[in-house]
C-alpha cells in the first residue's frame, strides 16, 4: 500500500461500513456518537467490534471536530489512505484475459460529488477499473467516499500522470477506447459497447481535452431532444455506462 | 397564471436566459453585475434589452443581497412565479392523442438538486409532463431552476394533492403506469417502455410509497451488479428515462 504512515478520517455510515467490509484499509480507531445511536450505526459498531477495532464513544461536538464536517451521521474512522491501484496490476492483454474488460477513464472530473456519483454507478454496472488524472481531478478523499455512498471503498481506482499515454497503453493491450463527446454524430444507442472497452468521460466544464479526444478510437454522443444542450457529468456518465451494461448483459443472455 | 401578483428572484445565467427564451414568466427587472460582464452574460442582457426588459447594473454585494445567494453568476431577475400547469389541460385520452404521452411522476422527491437534475434529464429525453406532490416534495423554486440548468423553465410541471388519484385519472385516460422499485424482479431492460407511459420515481429515502406502488400497473427495477444496493435518485431516474427514450426512438426509427 502506498502512502504508508499517513492516515485520514472517513465519515458517514456508508463509507465506514463499506470500507470495513472491503477490508482494504487499516482501521486504527472508530469514533461513534455518544448521544443517539441509530440502528444502522449500531450494526457498524458491532461489525467493527467483531474485527477487534477500537470503538470510542465521543459527543457530537467532538465528532464534528474530528471529522471536520457536520455530515458525519454519527460516525468517523481513523484509517490508512485510499489504496490506489496500478493499471498494469489489473489490466493485461485482452487476448489472454479471462473476461472482457470494462473501464472508465475520467478526464478532469473535478467536482468530488460528480466523481462520487460516477464511482457509485460504476460499481452498479460492474466497471472494474476507474482511471483519473493526477492533476485537475477530484482525489479519492473521504468526501468522495461519502458522495459515492461508500462505492469508492470497493472499486479499483488508478491515478495516472498522462491520460494520453494510458490510452496508448490500453490500446496496445487490445482495448477499444470510446470517448463521450456532445458533438459526435454517432449515438451510444447505435454503437457496440460490448467487448473490452474503456469509456472516456470529460470534465464538467469542457468535456474531454482535445489531445485525449484525438486518441480515442471512436467518439459517441448521448442523443437529446431538448433545447438545453448538456447533461450533468454524472448523469451523462450513468447513461453511457448503463447502455454498455445493457448491451453486455444481453450478450451474456442474463 | 396562478399566484398572480407574487414575484420571485431567479438567479444564474441558465435560469434567467432559459426563462427569457421560454417566455412563460413576466420579467419585471433584471439585475446584472456591474464589475465584470462575461461574454455569456452580455448575451443574456442584450436579449433582455431586445424584449424591452429593464436591465439594472448593480455591484456584487447588492446582487448577492437581491438574489440571497453567492451562486448568482452575475445575474438575477425579478419575475412572476413559476407557471404551473393542470394535468387536464395537457393530458387527454390516449385514444384521441396525436402522439404518445411520456410522463414522469415524482413521489416525494424532496432534494431540490435531485428535482433539478431529474427535470434537466426530462427535457433531454422529451418527457412532456412532470407531476410532483403538494406535500413532501421540492417545489419549483429558483434553486431548482438553477439545479436544472434552466430546464425547469421549459418543462411542464404539475403539482397534485393526491398522487394515487392522479394515477387513477391517468389510467382512466389510457396511460400505462410504471413504478421504479428496487425490489422488483422485472428489469427495465426487458420491459416495454413505449406507448403512452407514466414512470413513477420515489423519493430519496424510501422510494415510492406503498399505496402509490399498489396503484402502478407494473413495477420494474434497474439491474445492478455491485454490493451497494441503490443508485442516487437522479441517476436512477436518468437511467430509466433514457431506456424509455432509447426504446421509443427505435420504434420511431430515428
Amino acid at each position: 500500500m502506498r502512502n504508508a504512515g499517513k492516515t485520514e478520517i472517513l465519515y458517514g455510515i456508508h463509507p465506514v461500513f463499506e470500507a470495513l467490509k472491503a477490508g482494504r484499509r487499516t482501521f486504527f480507531e472508530i469514533y461513534c456518537a455518544k448521544d443517539k445511536i441509530p440502528k444502522r450505526l449500531g450494526k457498524v459498531a458491532a461489525f467493527a467490534d467483531s474485527l477487534n477495532i477500537p470503538v470510542k464513544k465521543v459527543n457530537n461536538t467532538r465528532l464534528e471536530s474530528i471529522t471536520g464536517t457536520g455530515q458525519h451521521q454519527g460516525i468517523g474512522a481513523l484509517v490508512s489512505p485510499y489504496p490506489l491501484t496500478r493499471i498494469d496490476d489489473i489490466v493485461g492483454n485482452v487476448k489472454s484475459a479471462a473476461a472482457d474488460y470494462f473501464l472508465l477513464l475520467l478526464d478532469n472530473v473535478i467536482d468530488p460529488h460528480n466523481l462520487g456519483a460516477l464511482l457509485r454507478t460504476s460499481l452498479g454496472v460492474g466497471v472494474g477499473v476507474i482511471v483519473i488524472t493526477k492533476d485537475r481531478s477530484a482525489l479519492p478523499t473521504p468526501t468522495v467516499s461519502k458522495a459515492s455512498a461508500g462505492a469508492l471503498e470497493h472499486v479499483r481506482l488508478v491515478r495516472v500522470t498522462n491520460m494520453v499515454n494510458t490510452i496508448k497503453d490500453l490500446k496496445g493491450k487490445g482495448l477499444w477506447i470510446v470517448g463521450l463527446d456532445i458533438a459526435a454524430q454517432q449515438s451510444i444507442f447505435f454503437s457496440d459497447l460490448t467487448g473490452s472497452v474503456a469509456i472516456v468521460i470529460g470534465g464538467e466544464a469542457k468535456g474531454i481535452r482535445p489531445l485525449v479526444k484525438k486518441h480515442c478510437d471512436i467518439l459517441m454522443s448521448i442523443p437529446q431532444t431538448g433545447r438545453i444542450n448538456s447533461l450533468n457529468a454524472s448523469v451523462a456518465g450513468a447513461v453511457v455506462m448503463y447502455e454498455a451494461f445493457r448491451q453486455r448483459s444481453l450478450q451474456k443472455k442474463i
